[in-house]
């Protein structure tokens, strides 16, 4: 069986994880949102790209989500001392991530082609692509004007209200390579528990991608997504706070509303939910999407296996 | 008093932080040269300026002699796993420092007025100048090809033999601002220990300084080398090395030519030589410059002190 995950940052890399240590490497392709890289400091930065990757490689720190465990921070603190930026917090280690995947671009590496060799070098077998090669930014616009991703996320610690996003030059940007064939050759593709808007959104935004992903004629290929949101609020990250200042009310009906029933020109067969949202259930069969009720709160290794266990089983049952 | 020095790396540096004890803040100007700043993964490295501000600020990792004391390593080890370059060693405190220098020079700052500012930061009260605004990479040509500095310098870590130096685009350079007002005004020039060929030469070539140097008619402003050759060794790096590969017996004599007398449309007014040396003062003497016998490697914070007021009364009776 094979399957395609899309994933953002901290929810998206815990299933990834659990995924990962579900189905056999050759079986799991993740796809991953870059809608929040940025140049910072000159260096190229792929939040969602790194968190994923360091999880699946165990290099993540387990108390940020973020970042790297064992972290140092002294190239942070000479910079402090010198008066440089420091609100995007750079750990030593991910520095050297950033370096070299920078440096590898500038000798015209694609961001694909890099993603695939620092997943070797750190042993990791399943596929991680990114979702496109093209930097497609988002950008956030709020009650205080449009602001770059990160701005909005980490300067001012999603504070603005916001009233929409764009993600730029996505109408010129393509797949990554492998991509298409992925999903093409998908028994399952499983949307994560990421940010619907600024995590899977810009994902599906990619030309040709959500197409894609709607099965052809015959073909009952399941997409399945995990709700991000239990009883109404985000596990971390401001997707709630999002809804709520989008006019929607934050839950795991608003979240299989975003994405839609596949036969109403949808995406969903089916969405997880958790135990907490079990009320919800009916709504959303009513919307014309199965949902799988479940504990979907990822805090253990054990949490993620089992999670990824339930949701490979649900695909299975729509097949 | 005013007295402007001429430094490279470490041997500059640490007669540099002597002089800086020995001397009021605003009598000291300190010329350091960039001939060997590159790029390296994407940022902007000046090696010499660095070792002098390190060591000037107390920062500097008196084991090494380069690089920053209580230093760590995790980028480097970090870019290390993912196959990225790792010949020339950045700890985590110096890259802070670069990435804010390049970060910086990219919002158009000149290297002069980021020198500055790092100095206000790291309470540097002597003025550090670098020699030009402009890059002027030295290349050495060598019996494998011609190149770059710290090729020859770190990676290749000065195994190449020695044909020539080349200091590229140094005709179309001018002098940083404030180095001609600072040897204008001074009562003596000190060129620190530090390698003539690749450390010195730099600075001399930029357009303007050498012949500024040499006294105007009737001005008896010394200028005083102090030897980086002990016993026809260099204390640290390839000096000696360049001298017998390009056809001279090196020793305190050989630099005392290299510069040349001032009364011989050469530099020098007088030289510091080690006691080790004391047998070559009357050939320099006959050169038509004063020698000054002490003992000139610097060990201690004490032998620094010492020899920069030895320097200093030199010049005062030079003068």
């Amino acid at each position: 069986m094979k399957i395609v995950a899309l994933a953002g940052g901290v929810g998206g890399a815990k299933l990834a994880e659990g995924l990962a240590q579900v189905l056999p490497p050759d079986s799991l392709t993740i796809i991953v949102n870059t809608g929040d890289d940025f140049e910072y400091l000159g260096l190229q930065i792929c939040p969602d790209l790194d968190t994923v990757c360091y999880s699946l490689a165990g290099l993540a720190n387990p108390v940020t989500g973020w970042g790297r465990s064992g972290e140092t921070w002294s190239a942070l603190e000479s910079l402090a001392e010198l008066g440089g930026p420091t609100w995007f917090r750079l750990g030593d280690r991910d520095l050297g991530t950033h370096l070299e995947r920078t440096r590898l671009l500038r000798s015209g590496f694609r961001l694909s082609e890099i993603t695939q060799r620092f997943c070797q070098a750190w042993g990791i077998h399943v596929r991680v692509i990114p979702m496109s090669d093209s930097p497609i930014p988002t950008w956030v616009d709020t009650d205080e004007g449009e602001v770059a991703f990160q701005e909005y996320f980490v300067r001012r610690q999603c504070r603005p209200r916001v009233k929409g996003f764009r993600f730029v030059d996505v109408e010129y940007a393509e797949p990554a390579p492998g991509i298409m064939d992925a999903i093409h050759e998908a028994d399952g593709v499983i949307i994560c528990p990421s940010n619907p808007w600024v995590s899977i959104d810009p994902i599906l935004a990619v030309p040709g991608i959500k197409s894609l992903l709607r099965p052809a004629q015959g073909n009952s290929r399941p997409v399945i997504a995990v709700s991000p949101l239990v009883g109404g609020e985000a596990i971390k990250g401001p997707a709630a706070k999002m809804y709520l200042e989008l006019g929607f009310q934050p839950s795991a009906l608003a979240v299989a509303r975003h994405y839609g029933a596949q036969k109403e020109e949808g995406l969903l067969s089916g969405i997880v939910i958790d135990q907490l949202d079990q009320n919800l259930a009916d709504s959303i069969i009513a919307l014309g999407i199965r949902p799988l009720v479940t504990d979907t709160v990822m805090r253990t290794s054990t949490d993620r296996h089992r999670l990824a266990e339930s949701v490979i089983e649900f695909n299975k049952s729509l097949l």
